[in-house]
């Protein structure tokens, strides 16, 4: 059975203008990975709400899940929950249970939970929420979308919290062997090993050290035997 | 007049598993806010036709222009350049100019110009090659589509072979403002004065730092005097 299949939506202008350095997507991609989820797509979009909604009803509609980053702050460049609600067509307001999560939290600091921060309780009807051990406002699940923070610590608590609940597949086995030749040298004999064993994914990723060129050679798949074999006929070609 | 627009598609199995960290698209984000065109949306995909040939499709008709990153090597695994020809009907095989270029390259290695680095002078047809300053295999553009390498120093020599060709915009201005105060407090004054300067980009991002919370508010528009107006309500609130 394939394993099930995942895509992300990272939300933000300042991703896409050079400001921040996404960082979810690279830890999406591995915690996924670990437990046998395809990350098979990712769309990084900007703040505005037609693009927004688009990525979420098509991506939703092609892959078994979709996890969303940025955009469920306080402020009025946080439009991802109005977006979510509006691409399945749900009811968004205030919610008592997610207000009562703000309401403890900031109770405990003294801190006023005025209207900016209610903002943070919006949750669509029918949505899950999701923990957030960092700073309380919580994420949520509408149908197959989890909708999580953007910045990094609060993103990955959520990834976390999530992770538990997801169904894996079989966890990809993945093998690499280095090889210090030229790819230009590498590719025939590999382009044959890859046709030998079609179950498999043999990427080979070039590098570049003291003037010396070299590739490592990755090898995935769910079949440790097979793996073993392609490496096998690799070492015995190269090494 | 608004700035022209353009895309990336990020292409690698590599990145979506979680192996590699992709840098390209921070690197291009940036350089492109540098010269006035905005990068409205990225994808990351995986070595497979269909999808690669589909997200050329999609966004070569929705924005100015596409840049991708990745697949453009001698290994099986290497399939950007065909796909882009499929994308555009247009015919592919190796081209006497690249190969030219690749052949007076591995000449002064005496490296031979085997079958699989041949595969690097696979150039559709009516393509203008891009200059690989770094490692000779040139990049292409075809249509409004820019194709160019995975690994980052090749890919940022490319980009700096294509940005001089491209039409810029206004370049933004953009200011940041400092605020040491959290989100939920600066959220209700900044929002009107995001109402106010409409024409502007008024972006928050939130830090925490020893403890206390933060936000640097960044400005963003063509009108430096629009957003220094702005900052100073800012100041004339919070400082």
């Amino acid at each position: 059975m394939p394993n099930p299949t995942a895509a992300m939506i990272v939300i933000g202008d300042e991703i896409l203008s050079g400001r921040t350095r996404d960082s979810n997507m690279h830890h999406l991609a591995g915690q996924l990975t670990s437990v046998g989820i395809d990350l098979k797509e990712v769309r990084v979009v900007g703040d505005e709400h037609g693009t927004i909604i688009a990525a979420v009803q098509q991506l939703a509609k092609v892959y078994d899940s979709v996890f969303t980053s940025g955009g469920i702050g306080p402020t009025h460049d946080d439009i991802t929950a109005d977006c979510i609600a509006a691409a399945f067509n749900k009811y968004i307001d205030v919610r008592d249970d997610a207000r009562a999560i703000l309401a403890e939290h900031y109770a405990k600091s003294g801190t006023e939970l005025n209207e900016a921060r209610l903002r943070m309780a919006r949750i669509p009807d029918d949505a899950t929420l999701i923990d957030n051990p960092v700073s309380a406002a919580p994420g949520f699940k509408l149908e197959n979308v989890h909708v999580m923070a953007g910045v990094p610590a609060v993103f990955e608590a959520m990834v976390a919290s999530v992770l538990p609940t997801l169904t894996g597949g079989a966890p990809l086995i993945s093998r690499t062997l280095r090889i210090d030749r030229g790819e230009g040298d590498i590719a025939g004999p590999l382009g044959q090993v890859a046709r030998d064993y079609p179950a498999l994914s043999i990427g080979s990723y070039p590098f570049q050290k003291d003037g010396k060129y070299g590739a490592h050679i990755v090898i995935r798949g769910n079949d440790a035997a097979a793996i073993d074999a392609a490496i096998g006929a690799l070492e015995k070609i190269f090494l």
